[in-house]
């Protein structure tokens, strides 16, 4: 069983909390668990209070909403996400959910339990954690300096390939013409492609895609998660979506939607409006500003850390930095097997600042540590400065 | 393989809208799914306002919360559910979700394929159709007017047992001496109880128990399932909570808390702020108002349609009425196999009321149909009377 004993982001909240015991004085900066610091925008607040209202209202109030989302916020998806980047995506291709988090942990309970699942090596835990549970063997596709993050065509047989980009943990993209050959392997080979583009808000590059389905054959052969938590700073809101696209080769669209009905009784009425309201133009603004400001603490982050003499991959079109370890002078943690969780222990005690270990990624992951962007400007640089104090 | 191509009131909901479609001018009433009418209370509106305006100011923002729930709804639960009653539950035992469906339909996932599932004949759909996709056989224990709605102990070994009380979809109830009965079945021959008590908060009766932990011994084998859709009409806010006890005699506590983290983000911080509302003096009062209203309804109904000559079962304690349809005198729809649904075709299109056909929820479910009394007075009145008038 390849399955840990606990989820690695409670393992490091539960190490981070003994630490806060033992020293209370400490102010510790986490630029750890990928979560967001800045609030929700203005249009969004005023979407939840009106719908707040709204729920008040014997006129106005919802009761169960369609398991598969609003019709509202499934058109402002299809039109936003899809029409508006010229991809063909139907409103009866989108779910919408609590977020990707439940939907890339859940959409497995589709496939048989015999299928061969391929995931890159680092991974976010969930693909591999989830099929693990249902008894499926899992192949990795190692990503590292060497291959410069982009994963090798699997040199076995798999029934799915996990792709997420931007990358969560490494921070790293594919350009079109590198999502192309997925795609095209996928369709060769009769293999399904589960997309995680929850990141895709933080693209600056004009060569990498926002969509799989920027590749139009994609529709044969992929299934693709997004999340408002980093767009629009929902992660304690809970809202996401996922495209089904009824013309896959397996009929998933309504295998997904038996699932839906049965074990899931569709997201707040107040999320559903809160995440229409980023669609609006004040909306599309104010979230725009919001990626701008983590972006400008990735960009500070790579130059500092850069500076520092660390190696530093991701953060220009993703909101994650992947640090290799070992390339640091003096070497503050010990080199070789362990040293990223060591790093994270160093980090944690002399600069009071949370990463996450790259092992905890998976074997590839070892010798790097991921940093997100989602802190405070004035929580970065604080903790950059620390670093280099500690050094 | 006993599933149905389509969740049962996906199926319903389809009907409706043929319905409607062909006949626009009908002033449909539905009496069918057992979702609210009444809005959210002032106490849960304004603790709605308070949590949008919170996540709109970066102080008081918050992004993930933790994966089981937020301490201060944990304790409000422990306090006013439990230890109120005199039930000792710990906060760690307590599992907040976005809703009783999530938990009931995903908690079998901690089961082996090969344990074998008892429920009751009628069930809600959920705990079959989720078992059933697992590929575990269910074994049925019919509920009829004959054995007063009371299942009997299963003739064979199974290792799960769910039960839901006061049920859906017959409104019965079981006192608390029939509860220790298989409390002290399922001790003495290692089996789980899966106790859903979503409509404890609609009972009336003094010796019917509000949780399975009334019996102390319960605590060693009885999950149980809560809601807020129908206590506080969160159907659209969704909120739910699960107790899964540290002291069972297999650790479900640990692999339902990895299962959490693993595939769930936690529900929305702003339906936690709201489901701790209704644990304030005015909340409490205020939902004791809205559920006295639904059960006025269900007086009502309950006379009036004994009046009519229905035979009525349930309705005393829970929010649904069980009705016979062979009973009625002249009868307007077929009787025998089938007649549930035909009944349901025959109040649809004379009646023009929606009604969920007992057959739906079970073959014991055959002869009956279910009405809720989640109703507007108005409406459900006027139901009635239409009903009177096309007999």
């Amino acid at each position: 069983m390849e399955l840990s004993g606990n989820y690695l982001f409670a393992d490091i909240a539960k190490k981070v909390q003994a630490f806060k015991e033992e020293n209370p004085e400490a102010n510790v900066i986490s630029l750890g668990i990928g979560d967001v610091t800045q609030p929700l925008c203005p249009a969004v607040v005023e979407a939840l209070h009106k719908a707040a209202d709204e729920m008040g209202q014997t006129a106005t109030f919802r009761g169960y909403g369609p398991e598969r989302g609003y019709d509202f916020l499934r058109n402002a998806i299809v039109e936003n996400d899809y029409r508006a980047r010229g991809i063909d995506i139907d409103a009866e291709e989108v779910f919408v959910s609590d977020g990707a988090k439940s939907d890339t942990g859940n959409f497995q309970e589709l496939l048989s339990d015999e299928c061969v699942v391929a995931v890159t090596d680092p991974v976010y835990p969930v693909y591999v954690d989830s099929n693990v549970m249902a008894g499926r063997r899992i192949v990795k596709l190692p990503c590292t300096a060497e291959n410069s993050f982009v994963p090798g065509i699997p040199g076995e047989r798999v029934d799915v390939v996990y792709l997420c980009y931007p990358n969560n943990p490494t921070g790293t993209t594919l350009t079109k013409d590198q999502l192309k050959k997925w795609v095209d392997y996928a369709l060769r080979n009769d293999v399904l492609i589960f997309y995680d583009a929850a990141y895709e808000a933080f693209i600056q590059s004009e060569n990498v895609p926002h969509s799989i389905y920027e590749i139009p054959e994609a529709r044969r052969c992929a299934v693709e998660f997004h999340s408002f938590s980093k767009t629009a700073g929902f992660t304690g809101v809970r809202c996401g979506y996922t495209i089904v696209p009824k013309t896959l080769n397996v009929p998933l669209n309504r295998l997904w939607s038996r699932r839906q009905c049965t074990k899931f009784n569709g997201t707040s009425y107040l999320s559903q409006r809160a995440a229409e309201a980023i669609y609006t133009p004040e909306g599309k603004k104010q979230i725009r500003a919001t990626i701008a400001y983590y972006m400008e603490n990735a960009r500070l982050m790579r130059e500092t850390l850069t500076g520092m003499g660390f190696t530093v991959y991701g953060g220009t079109d993703a909101p994650y930095l992947w640090v290799k370890t070992p390339s640091l002078t003096p070497a503050p943690a010990p080199k070789g097997e362990g040293s990223s969780w060591r790093f994270f222990d160093w980090m944690l005690h002399s600069a009071h600042v949370v990463c996450t270990p790259g092992a905890g990624f998976g074997p590839s992951g070892e010798g790097y540590v991921r940093l997100t962007a989602f802190g405070t400007h004035e929580a970065t640089m604080e903790a950059l400065q620390r670093i280099k104090n500690k050094l």
